[in-house]
C-alpha cells in the first residue's frame, strides 16, 4: 500500500469538493450499536458475572475479581527513567489543571440581589484507558490527574487486563500517583457498562471519560441516553491531526508530525495544509521513508490512504481551512495540556477534557428584603405574562402584594 | 384528586425505601424514541417541506416560511410595564453571564513550556423555547443572552407558532434584544431536527439548548448520537423543586414555593424536607387552599400526587438528603442566574446553562528550544513505553537524537 496523500488546491475546491476532502472515514454506528447494546444489557442484568464472561471471550483472560480497590494492588516496579518521565508529565499536567481551579464567582446584579456560581466535584467518575494495540499510561494521567484535583470521591480506572490478568505497570503507577480509587480490569463496552450501571465490585459512576475504540465510544453514547443516568466527556472519534507547514518547515518534522497521529490506527486521518514553497514531493518521499521504519507502519499506511494535502495561498486561507477541520493534539505527553480532545469534527462544539469536566457548577441567588422589593414586581409581572400563577404568587405572597 | 403529599421520616427509611422516595416518574424513552425517530428522519430527508407538514399536523398552523432572519420580523408592540420587566431581567442576566467571561489561562509549567487555555464561541447554536401550555419568554432570555455574550455568530431561536402563524410577541422582544439571528417557527422534535440537520431556510447548528417536553428531549438525545454532528446542553427532565423548611418558615411561603414548580405539568415533582417544628398539617392545608386558586391547579394536583414530604432531624440530615436529590431553580426570572438547570437527577453530573455552555475551550502549547530540550527526553521515553514510535520520532528528530 502506498503512503501517497491525495493533493488538492483549496482555491479550486467547490463547497461540495471541500465537503468530500473534509469527510472522515464514516463510522457505521448503527451496526456497532447492535453489537454493543446486548453487551451493555447483559452487564446491567448480571453485573460482574457478565463482565467476567465477556473478558474471557474478548480478552481471553479469566478474572477472579473484576474491580479492585487500588490500595489492594501492590506498587508496581518500574525503572527510574520511566518513573522520572511519568513524574515530569504528572507535575506539568497537575500544574496546568490546578491553575484551572476557580474562586466562586459573585455578582450583585442589582442592589440586594446577589448571584453566585460555585464549582463542586462530581462525586464518582470513571476513566477509560485503552489497551489493545497500545498501552496508554499517558491517558491514565490525562484523566486521573484532573479528577483528583477536582476532588472526585470515587475515581474508577478501567483498562483491559493483560494475558496474566494484571494491568500494565505504568498505568498502575500513574493511577496510584493521581489518586484513582478503584481499578476495573476490563475493556470495551463491558467496562463502560460496568461503570455506568455499577456492579457488586465496581462503583456506579456519574460520568465516564476517555478515548477508546468504536465499541467503547458507542457504549458511551448509548449509555448517556439510557436510564443508567450517566454523562460522558465527549463522543471520541479516531485520532487525527492537521499540520500547517510553510516553506521554512523542515520536511522531516512535517512528515514526523503527520505520522505521529497516523500510527494510532487504520481509521486515523491526517491533513497537511501546505503554504507556498513547501516541497511536496520531498514531504511525500520523507513520509514514505519514515513510515517504512515504523513498527506500526502498516496502520499508518492505511490511515494515509484516506488522508490529504491541501495547498493554500496564504496564512489566512490556512487558518480558515483549519477552522472548519479540527484542532488537534500534536502528540503531547507532558507539557501540561490535556490530550483527550474532540476529533471527528466535534471540536466545533466540544472542548477537550479539563478540570471543569470533573466538576459541576451550581448557582446560588440570595436576595435581601430590599432586593426582593426591587426585583419582585418585575418577576411577578413576567410570571403573569407567562400564565404561571403559582410562580407569581411565590413572590407576591412574600411582598404582601396578594 | 387530593393535594396530599406522602410523608416519610428520613431516619426510618432504608436504602431501598429511600430509592423509592427519590424515584422520579419514569419516562418511557423507548416508546418516545419510536415516535421521534421517524420525525427526525423526515426532516433530514425533506427539510422545510417536512417541517411544514408536521407543523400543520401538530400545531394546526400552515406556514409560508419555516425559518426567518430576525430582521425581517417587525418589532413587536408591548406595553411599557412588560418591556420594563423583561428589560430588568435582561440586564441582570447579562450582568451575571458577562462576569463569566474569562481571560485566557496561561501557565509556564516548566522553563520554556507554556500552556494556554482559550475560550471561543461556538459558531452556530439553536435555542428551543417551549410553547404549548405556557409561553416562556424568560427561557428565550436565559438562552439567547449568554449566546450573544459568548459571540455565537448564528443564534436560531425555535418556538412553536401561534394559531395565526406568528410567534409570541414577548418571545420576539426578548429574542431581538438578546441578538438572536433567526427565528424558526416550529416546535417539538421537528424543530430540533431542523436545527440539527439544517434546512433550506434554517441554518445547521453545532449545539442545541433548551427545555422542552419529552419529545423535544428525546429528539435532542437521539440527534446528539447521530451523524448530524450536534451537541446538546443537557438531557432536560421535568420541572422539580426541593424546599427545605424549618419551624420559622411561613407556611404560605412553603406552599407557594412547592406549587411554583408543581404547576409546570403533571410530570413535575416537588419535595419538602421538613426540619423539626414545621406544622405539616398547616402546610398541607395551605397547599390545598392555594392550589384551588390556581389556573393551572389541575396540573399541580397531578404533580403533587407523586410528590413527598421528608421529615429530617437536623440541618445536616436535610443537606444530605437534598444532595442526593437535586438542586433546583426557585423559579427565578430575573436575578441573573440561569433557570435552565438539570433535573431528573442529572444535577449530579451536569451543570446548569452558563456562558461557557456557548463556548468551546482549546489549549495551546508553545515550547522554546530550551523547553523542548528540558521536556523532550521524558516525552520520547514515554512514547517508547507506549510503543508509539512515530510519536517518539516527532520529538527526537527535532532534538537531533535520532
Amino acid at each position: 500500500m502506498s503512503t501517497k496523500l491525495t493533493t488538492h488546491k483549496a482555491s479550486e475546491l467547490s463547497k461540495a469538493d471541500l465537503k468530500k476532502v473534509l469527510a472522515r472515514p464514516r463510522i457505521d454506528f448503527t451496526s456497532i450499536l447492535q453489537t454493543v447494546g446486548p453487551i451493555c444489557e447483559s452487564v446491567r442484568e448480571r453485573g460482574d458475572e457478565a463482565v467476567k464472561e465477556l473478558t474471557a471471550k474478548f480478552d481471553r483472560v479469566r478474572l477472579d475479581t473484576v474491580c479492585i480497590p487500588i490500595e489492594e494492588l501492590p506498587e508496581p516496579h518500574l525503572d527510574e527513567t520511566t518513573k522520572a518521565a511519568f513524574d515530569t508529565a504528572f507535575d506539568n499536567i497537575k500544574a496546568f489543571h490546578t491553575a484551572q481551579l476557580s474562586e466562586p464567582l459573585e455578582v450583585e446584579t442589582m442592589p440586594g440581589v446577589r448571584c453566585r456560581r460555585v464549582a463542586r466535584p462530581i462525586d464518582a467518575v470513571g476513566v477509560y484507558v485503552p489497551g489493545g494495540t497500545a498501552v496508554l499510561p499517558s491517558s491514565a494521567l490525562m484523566l486521573s490527574v484532573p479528577a483528583g484535583i477536582a476532588g472526585c470521591g470515587t475515581i474508577v480506572l478501567a483498562t483491559p487486563p493483560r494475558p496474566d490478568g494484571s494491568i500494565t505497570p505504568e498505568v498502575l503507577y500513574c493511577a496510584k500517583k493521581a489518586g484513582v480509587t478503584h481499578v476495573l480490569k476490563a475493556g470495551g463496552a463491558q467496562a463502560v457498562a460496568a461503570m455506568a450501571w455499577g456492579t457488586a465490585t465496581c462503583p456506579k459512576v456519574d460520568k465516564i471519560f476517555g478515548p477508546g475504540n468504536q465499541y467503547v465510544t458507542a457504549a458511551k453514547m448509548l449509555l448517556q441516553n439510557s436510564e443508567a443516568m450517566v454523562a460522558i466527556d465527549m463522543p471520541a472519534g479516531p485520532s487525527e491531526v492537521l499540520v500547517i507547514a510553510d516553506a521554512g518547515a523542515p520536511v522531516a518534522h512535517v512528515a514526523a508530525d503527520l505520522l505521529s497521529q497516523a500510527e494510532h490506527g487504520p481509521d486515523s486521518q491526517v491533513v497537511l495544509v501546505a503554504l507556498p514553497g513547501v516541497d511536496l514531493e520531498a514531504v511525500e518521499a520523507e513520509v514514505e521513508k519514515q513510515c517504512n521504519a515504523l513498527p506500526r507502519g502498516q496502520a499508518a499506511r492505511q490511515a494515509l490512504s484516506h488522508s490529504s494535502i491541501v495547498i493554500v495561498g496564504s496564512r489566512q486561507e490556512a487558518a480558515e481551512f483549519s477552522n472548519i477541520w479540527t484542532p488537534e493534539s500534536v502528540g503531547d505527553y507532558a507539557s501540561g495540556t490535556n490530550h483527550v480532545l474532540p476529533t471527528y469534527g466535534y471540536a466545533r462544539m466540544y472542548s477537550g477534557v479539563s478540570l471543569e469536566s470533573f466538576q459541576k457548577n451550581m448557582t446560588v441567588q440570595s436576595l435581601t428584603e430590599q432586593g426582593l422589593r426591587n426585583l419582585g414586581p418585575a418577576v411577578a409581572h413576567m410570571a403573569a405574562v407567562e400564565g404561571l400563577d403559582a410562580h407569581r404568587r411565590a413572590v407576591t405572597l412574600r411582598l404582601g402584594m396578594d
